[in-house]
């Protein structure tokens, strides 16, 4: 017997049809002995639909009416997930943001979670009964509120961490956590189990199976989190034996599993500024990267290039492409107190991240990449590092080799049998 | 200034366009310095495809699941007349059922209002700001409840009087009550007042216009109701000016506007039952009655025709048509203890009523409907009889005459010129 949070995306709650099959997936759980919490999404489509009324209705909406709004679709899944399950003999009753209650900042539309009361929760999960919690909403002084967009995955976890629970189990439309894109690399293997940290940086260059936040929170609350497919069959085995990803803490993870590199992931977002002849003196770097930061731009990879005789140098960076043309307009503004003489940039780049804890006690990680891409005549642009993480910089049309020639530099390939 | 409850239904909150032309409307009604409340319902549809969802769900669907999925309609359409209201400058917050709150009776689906809490509610429209009331729903012991279908004109009801509202003034697509089917009697009028009484015999004989249990409500509150149509334009006059109906009390109808007659109604969801040689003995008639009001079935007209040599008689009344299968199956299961011989029903029937305070203080109505009624030679099935009604029961296809033939004797035809 244990105690479990199951959560269901928008597609597995798109219709009655599919929401039947999550009230039996849950039945299965909880005829197991397992007290059951679920969290669930609002049906796919319906948070867009209800965004773009609110749009429609003012561009410059306000953010606890939007939350009043959007925070609906949880509300209609979680109902009709109850009344489901009910309908297969299952005890169940839905808990809304406010009712429990979900305690958040007041920062509307994108509020953080600060506590949940589980005791009416506890009671009703002792009792017997399967809890039903709408995702992505709560509450802030008596007034209704959202995480913002994925928010989800967040209360998924944070209901985890408030009742105790020994997994919390996301289903999702991947089966998994992968060494990397098995679009790309088709021997790309399944990863038994990942760290909190690990599967931060993954998801943070582009393995999108997780709300980063999720996962953050599930770090400092110390949450077990299995990632599972929500697409196998009625007669698939029971979660605590199902081949998911679990992520967990490091010491979860025995020294016979460690790989020294865990996966590799890529990120197609990122735009590179470069800024040339930028003068060679105290205060001129600053005089860049302060008001962007003011900006809220993130700010990734920041190369200095050889200075020029001139005593000046050229300065790259990375931004998010997103905010690109707002980073453009913030240097051009800041142009005079930066001095620089061209603005050159380029959407048509990639960043390929090699991750794994392991790294931390094995030098050569960095070299074996940069000698494996140069093998192969891919020409890196820019570096970063973390104490999990090699990033590097590279033309975007290169992407699909890097990542294939680096899966198998790390030996991360499947076994051709397998 | 006042202080006025509007309220909006279905149609006039379909779609973002219509909630703007809302928004407009109640920005006149506020600049003219009137402290506003604005009760709206879903969107035309959407509470259908919620009851649907749940229907699908499960046929014996929980009733507090039920509400959770259902009053999500009246959220969305609330926190958007917010936003559509703010995006013209007009201050404005939703208030959801829990939060206001609007207590409610524990009968989920179709709970009844036992209070609402206006305190909060007036200091923020004392401080400017329009509030905006989703209807239908209120909140009992920390759950969401719904009033049942058609209750938002109940909650409407309910805030006007909790706030002392000078008036209720209900928007729907009819510009008043008349004094009969205007699809019948072209020189039907419009009202200018009706009485909370004639207007529950108008609305319960199947005049339309306003949920039922919101005439009562504002007849036990004393609260003014204003019917107003949604389908004019920017340019309308003031709701003060409109020449919508009033539904007052009694006192508030001055002599000289005083009618006779108020207004004639028709229903032809009437159903005729004659069980024929009933035992002319003490105990048949309870033998009969008893069991149909155990069932819940609402006997309407009843007439006991002239008795038969043989100690027997025939026993005519009225069920609503939507109940006769149970009534005679209960009927039939009674018939050792009633001992009738045949049961004869039949649903071609129709009601026609005629209405109004007026006739407490003169005799002579009811001889008035039966005389032009037989000159037209239109036959009388039955007759019921209340301090300011008389009904008939005549055979449906004869409706539409005997409408027009009451409505020209008791002197309602609106002028030719007019």
């Amino acid at each position: 017997m244990a105690r479990i949070v199951m959560k269901f995306g928008g597609t597995s709650m798109a219709g009655i049809e599919r929401i039947r099959s999550v009230a039996a997936r849950v039945k299965r759980e909880a005829a197991a002995g397992n007290e059951v919490a679920v969290v669930v999404s609002a049906m796919a489509g319906e948070t867009d639909r209800l965004v773009n009324f609110c749009r429609e209705a003012s561009a410059l909406y306000d953010p606890k009416e939007y939350d009043v709004v959007v925070s609906a679709g949880e509300q209609i899944t979680s109902g009709l997930l109850a009344i489901a399950l009910q309908a297969i003999g299952v005890p169940a009753r839905s808990w809304l943001g406010w009712q429990l209650p979900v305690n958040t900042s007041g920062a509307f539309a994108k509020a953080r979670i600060e506590s949940i009361d589980s005791e009416a929760l506890l009671a009703s999960m002792g009792a017997g009964e399967v809890a039903v919690i709408p995702g992505f909403q709560g509450v802030h002084d008596g007034r209704v509120t959202t995480l913002g967009r994925g928010g989800s995955d967040t209360s998924a976890v944070a209901v985890a961490a408030a009742i105790k629970a020994d997994r919390c189990d996301i289903y999702t439309d991947v089966d998994g956590v992968y060494t990397t894109d098995p679009r790309i690399v088709p021997r790309a293997r399944k990863l038994a189990k990942v760290t909190y940290e690990e599967m931060l940086e993954l998801a943070s260059v582009g393995a999108k199976v997780l709300q980063t936040r999720s996962v953050g929170l599930a770090m400092k609350e110390n949450v077990r989190i299995q990632v599972l497919s929500s697409f196998t069959g009625d007669d698939a085995p029971m979660a605590d034996t199902l081949p998911g990803t679990m992520i967990v803490g490091e010491e979860e993870v025995e020294d016979v599993e460690r790989q020294l590199i865990t996966g590799i992931a890529h990120d197609k977002n990122e735009a590179k500024i470069t800024l040339t002849a930028v003068p060679d003196k105290p205060g001129s770097v600053s005089a860049i990267f302060e008001p962007l930061a003011a900006a809220n731009i993130n700010v990734d990879m920041i190369i200095q290039n050889i200075a020029h005789g001139s005593g000046s140098t050229d300065v790259t960076f990375t931004v998010p492409s997103a905010d690109l043309a707002r980073s453009i307009e913030t240097l051009n503004q800041g142009r005079a107190a930066i001095g620089f003489e061209e603005l050159v940039h380029d959407t048509r780049v990639a960043k390929i991240s090699v991750v794994g804890v392991g790294m931390r006690s094995h030098a050569g990680v960095a070299s074996t990449m940069f000698s494996t891409l140069g093998a192969r005549g891919i020409n890196i642009l820019a570096i970063s590092t973390s104490e999990i993480k090699v990033s590097v910089l590279i033309n975007e049309d290169e992407t699909e080799l890097a990542v294939r020639v680096l899966h198998t530099a790390y030996g991360l390939d499947a076994d051709e049998a397998a």
